[in-house]
């Protein structure tokens, strides 16, 4: 089926294959391709080797970059390395396709610890794609159908999460890998320029002046630091044991700001096929976790397809499903369907779950006065449930047996806010505030439990409420890495929300907030597109990123300053293949100039060939070198005497204000 | 010329007309033309009066909202004013075309305080639409090349600048027409509802509680306000006497922040005509100021039609002018051709200057080593004709002069940034703040004289980095205006510039800055098309509306609490005509449910019919009301009891967390 059927990469994967090497060229050829790496042109698929764990071969996208041109001749410029989250997709050498799903990465080290076996697991069961009146799953071919390997779980009587090993002083290769991963090319960067490189001295500064501004020069993220971050409960490896073709990343307010893109089928509109697609799509431009929210038909069958072909953690949300299973009435759920769902969920290898234990039925009425109610789909179908029993949330009751099924597969939480504000007045009211409040009590529980944590957030908050946000969670939360959706700063702006939220994100973010779920142009409208979900990926990688810079880690700057020195040089195709897509900012530069010459030129068509400002600061640069100007203090002594003389001058030259009237 | 030409709003103009009326209903006829105002069908322009001066009529968007289904029966929701930039092109009573240019609105106010005099002014010369061996500009209809009236400027011994108004104490009608602006549909809101509207009472909190969560009920912004803070420098209305068919705003930070949007036809591309167009459209979906930043030929004759056609104010940078009449090389620039150009720029009826006087000499030296050196246009020229006569900015020492100009005519400074940073890497430098801190003195001196001043500000600035930017220019600048370019907050994303400075414009609007000069997706790539400025609109207008949020602007949250409280009801098409641009959300929707039906149905295609959260809330309420739950206390002393019950038994219930592994 999906040879036939994914649009992306099944039939590009069964022409000839190259011999796998670290280092392989991408070729042009696959323009239309979610192989295709979005630097377009001329960038590679590099591998960097563990150093605790030599076997592992860390993935990076290579950009080549062209020489500076100079009086002596051009000057080389490093290749930049960047994070990459396209998986295997991403590198060309890569024979796999959709069918077979991608390769077990993961699987040896699971099995080295020692601590898992495989069981027959739970049979799926028709009700598992849907309601029973509706026609049956179609069949997945057996690799893809995860039933070619059992299920594993965990075996030794301990849980076989991140959390446990961390606090036992072990780093796992899943840490050393996310650890690599977050340096990007920064250890190159500061392996190939030295101190004083000739060509540097008055064109740009060091980079470890300026890529480093705010951070300890050198400072690296090392698996040390990775193990003690989780260990702490500050980050999580969303990891489970039966993803094996997880490449393994790290979220926590101390590393990289992820993001996560939503997709999923509804009873409304699109297929498994387009999921999958989506799920590459939104991995190839940067999404570093990927949740399936998928409400229709199929729900299973999609998740499997999804999962044994991404290389991001996959999260879930699993009442939805369970929902599913009773007909869609909330009331009647109970906690052995719901249950029997995480079974079902976590042995296919969901990563992460988010469940809505914090509704609790006393919180319930304080969302009678809002604005807009409970808005998370999640929230809603318990507070029904709540209100329909008169009961306690099951969720919360049961939430220790929740636990033990997350700590024997490594799923990691993502705890719910079902009463998030849906609207700018309903932020930061009662509601949510005491739903956090609860989060944080599961937290701790979780914790108790071995199993990794995160919480999410809102939301729609205006701008002067979002640092609330952040500082309750890491008190109320104790620390555990936050995931917000948005926020959203305005409600005005229906068709823009992508951009509305971005805003939001980056200030929470670069407040600490460690993992932001992107929001598309469709929100409120519709399912996202294609165009939508790239639109909505690169607003938050704009967003992590400018966190990034904010937080001053050390892996952010360098790409800024590649960039700007591209951009300042007028090295136009290092600009668009150094860019977050360089398949847009390139079609932009084309439609005023299309020529191929204009790539190369020195000006742009913002001023024209006469009139551009760095054309002139050129110019300042070369007169300034002509007349032995060498430094701003000299020329300040210089002058000083002179501007004393000016304006002892001046004072004669100017008009009395009242006189100048 | 116009009426072939113009793409947009010659041809419908003459269209047979209607009696004036000061509401008239905007067809959907007019869908492809920028005289349809952005909200779509149904919407209204009305025109509200002033106390002070009778005779004013403020425009206004209103926009109608259909009724809440109730168990009762409908219930009306009031409809909803908004700021209206669009002009009388925004009017369809009004009759006009681009050819006649618009009505001037300021003439009589102008002539009435009895302190200007009409004069021949500067005849136009063949350099003025760039260098002599160009072809002569294209002839003018008499009445839009403004010659039809002659030149003001002031004759009575003072300066005629809102500034000096204010200082003595008077209240212009600028002033009032700037005010009643500010409260937009405030006053309409507080008039029409009672503290405990019956339909208000379970669904949605009366709007004094939401709408101005953040500041005092019924804060309104009176002329007098206006008046204080123009004269303490703090705001200005951008207004020269020669630019009647403006119609008055004002710019401060105790304001509704306002948008800038740039236009200007370059050597390379772009005609008068689609500056023009551009110029209209641009204030049709929101900008409240535009920059005409032309350099390439018929600088002049743009600038007049843009001027004649122009309802909001329009500013200019005249050194690039300047440049043009010396054929592009600065270090030919003197003072008189700059002089000259300002008085016929000032002539001609410009509202307000960029003019790059604290680009000084010993500062220049300070941005070699920077990473993007200077990236001002403005400052680029100042620099290398600073460096080429080895003397200080021929603008800065002849501030004075430039000052009388300014005051003689009411043009507004825009004290230019000329070393603002143009990457990441060269944020809050020294040069910046050399230059920034010269900007205060400048504007001091600038006061002294009674012009009216703002500053501009960068640029590219990282989110940790903003607040810096802001509390420095406000101390440094005596709480003169700022007026900033974004910022951008990192520059790894080249064709969504947009998006990467408005998430640094929300934030430095939040913190006090006053008015935000546009970014669209082609910054650093190519000139703006009519769908980039379409894009950079919409993204700032979200930026600044987030910031009034934070500021707690009497008059920005009733529109977010307008369209959530539709959202929430499914009222689509309200939610649509309430956003910033309908068109865009109608067309998302569509997308995914074309029928009309879908514009009514209680579910949208993010979920599907049986699964929609907003739904299950209503529920949620049904039930609680059915139930006899009258209040969160009420429930939550029943609830006490239980809960209580229910935390003894679990703390059996629950495993402890050691065996639970």
């Amino acid at each position: 089926m999906a040879g036939q059927q994914n649009r992306n990469g099944a039939r590009k994967a069964s022409r000839p294959t190259r011999t796998p090497t670290s280092t392989a060229k991408i070729g042009a050829r696959s323009r239309k391709s979610a192989r295709k790496p979005p630097a377009g042109t001329g960038t590679r698929r590099v591998y960097i080797p563990g150093r605790l764990h030599p076997e592992l071969r860390v993935p990076m996208r290579e950009i080549p970059l062209t020489p500076t041109p100079s009086a002596n001749g051009p000057v080389d410029n490093a290749p930049i390395r960047v994070y990459d989250t396209s998986g295997p997709w991403g590198d060309p050498a890569f024979r796999g396709n959709v069918r077979q799903g991608l390769p077990p990465l993961r699987h040896s080290w699971i099995l080295a610890r020692g601590d898992v076996a495989p069981h027959e697991g739970r049979a799926p069961r028709p009700e598992d794609d849907g309601a029973p009146t509706r026609k049956p799953p179609r069949k997945l071919a057996p690799r893809a159908s995860g039933r070619a390997r059992k299920p594993l779980r965990a075996s030794a009587g301990h849980p076989v999460t991140q959390l446990w090993y961390a606090r036992q002083g072990i780093i796992t290769p899943e840490m050393e890998f996310a650890a690599i991963r977050e340096n990007q090319g920064l250890e190159l960067l500061l392996d190939q320029v030295g101190p004083a490189a000739p060509h540097d001295s008055l064109l740009h500064q060091h980079p470890a002046e300026h890529g480093m501004r705010n951070t300890e020069n050198g400072k690296r993220i090392t698996p040390e630091f990775v193990r003690d971050e989780i260990a702490r409960g500050r980050a999580i490896i969303p990891c489970n044991i039966n993803h094996p073709e997880l490449e393994p990343m790290v979220i926590g307010r101390h590393f990289l700001v992820k993001i996560n893109a939503n997709i999923g089928n509804s009873a409304v509109a699109s297929s498994i096929d387009e999921e999958v697609d989506k799920m590459r799509w939104a991995t190839r431009w940067g999404a570093d976790t990927v949740m399936d929210l998928s409400t229709g038909r199929d729900i299973h069958t999609t998740r499997e397809w999804i999962l044994r072909n991404c290389p991001v953690p996959i999260g879930t949300v699993p009442i939805y499903q369970a929902l599913e299973k009773v007909g869609g009435k909330p009331e009647d759920l109970t906690w052995d369907i719901f249950r029997d769902t995480l079974v079902e969920q976590a042995e296919q290898g969901v990563d992460y779950f988010t469940i809505h234990a914090g509704v609790l039925l006393r919180f319930i009425p304080l969302t009678a006065r809002r604005m807009t109610g409970i808005v998370s789909r999640g929230g809603s179908i318990l507070a029904k449930w709540c209100l329909a029993h008169h009961r306690e949330n099951f969720l919360y009751t049961h939430w220790d047996d929740i636990c033990q099924i997350m700590a024997a597969h490594d799923v990691a939480f993502s705890i719910g806010d079902g009463l998030r504000p849906g609207s700018i007045a309903d932020a930061n009211d009662e509601a949510q505030f005491a739903e956090l409040h609860t989060q944080g009590e599961l937290t701790r529980r979780a914790w108790d439990h071995g199993v990794q944590v995160m919480n999410e957030g809102p939301g729609h908050v205006p701008l002067h409420l979002i640092q609330e946000n952040m500082s309750k969670q890491l008190e109320w939360c104790h620390e555990a890495p936050f995931y917000t959706l948005g926020p959203l700063t305005t409600d005005i702006a229906p068709g823009y929300d992508h951009i509305t939220s971005a805003i939001g994100a980056a200030l929470i973010a670069s407040h600490g907030c460690a993992l932001l779920c992107y929001v598309t142009p469709k929100e409120h409208l519709g399912l996202p597109d294609r165009d939508d979900v790239r639109q909505g990926v690169i607003a938050y990688k704009i967003a992590a990123h400018a966190a990034d810079l904010a937080k001053g880690h050390p892996g952010a700057q360098y790409r800024d300053n590649a960039l700007s020195k591209a951009r300042f040089e007028f090295r136009w195709n290092d600009q668009f293949n150094l860019g977050l897509d360089p398949d847009t900012a390139r079609s932009f530069h084309d439609a005023t100039l299309p020529q191929d010459a204009a790539k190369t030129a020195h000006f742009c068509s913002m001023c024209g060939p006469q009139f551009c400002s760095m054309r002139i600061t050129d110019d300042v640069r070369r007169f300034a070198q002509q007349h032995h100007i060498p430094d701003a203090q000299a020329l300040q002594s210089a002058l000083d005497l002179k501007a004393q003389e000016f304006r002892s001058h001046g004072a004669h030259i100017y008009l009395p204000s009242q006189d100048a009237r």
